[in-house]
């Protein structure tokens, strides 16, 4: 099994690294993908490399779809191979997990409408905009689609994301 | 079930929030001790709340001591109240987990000589000096020892915590 984290530059460094040290943990391998390959940092410093730049993606390789969040939503969101991947994900009723500002780039996929789902508190507005049935918990999970508000709630998010690998 | 986590400023980021995170992923209530009861700071700047003061720990309460690494064992290693817990620890046989510089606190308590233990490469000098048999490995695993080098181990580290508590 494999799982994918799209993210770039300025990501929220624990919600990217906890979930990917976990699934490690799990013996999952983990490709991180972002605009171009190469190094990315995180708002607190930490740097990761992305394996794969999101045009080399093909989401069939991969089980599971998570998206971190910090400023790096805002421009994975304009990013079209990214939101491409997000809707076959959608398509194929793959796990999908975004925390933080992480469902913006679902937004911009046009996934969420008629979705029960969370975020971070300034994009609760931007949700419900999208048509996102949005309630304010640690966790949501609504079919395929799992969803977090911020860092506190990475014990809840992964707790989720592991049953969902695991069913 | 109770972890303690003992640290101080300048932690390690993510050796102290991973652990944490996972913990508490799996139902686990985790106290952080620090010097004072209060606010410690990582050296990514990530701020965690010290529920305790070390003077004010009855080690009997929990089930596993972890020790994250960063500049926080420096501090941590001159506290008697830290290296009385650990060795209560030890004598009961209970679970220390211990990455980087975090076995530097049980250096100075007198715990490691003929024990098999790793840590950041920085230390291994001072781990040999106290009679460990050092390992260069991602986690090493010594009866109630769990020890690793980095951030990089953290997967293979919290393997081995959790096959621990589940065991």
């Amino acid at each position: 099994m494999k799982a994918l984290i799209i993210s770039a530059d300025n990501f929220e460094d624990t919600e990217l690294l906890v979930p990917y040290y976990r699934l490690k943990e799990e013996g999952i391998d983990v490709d991180i993908a972002s605009m171009k390959a190469g190094s990315i940092r995180g708002k607190h410093g930490y740097e990761v490399i992305a394996r794969k730049a999101l045009s080399d993606v093909d989401p069939e390789d991969y089980a599971i779809l998570i998206l971190p969040g910090g400023k790096a939503p805002g421009a994975v969101r304009r990013n079209e191979h990214a939101l491409s991947i997000a809707k076959r994900f959608f398509q194929k009723k793959k796990p999908v997990a975004a925390i933080c500002h992480g469902p913006q780039t679902l937004i911009s996929a046009g996934l969420l409408a008629g979705r029960r789902a969370t975020s971070y508190k300034s994009v609760a507005g931007e949700m419900k905009d999208a048509g996102v049935l949005y309630e304010d918990k640690e966790v949501v999970v609504d079919g395929n689609l799992i969803t977090s508000r911020q860092p506190d709630d990475l014990p809840a998010f992964m707790r989720e994301i592991m049953k969902k690998i695991k069913s």
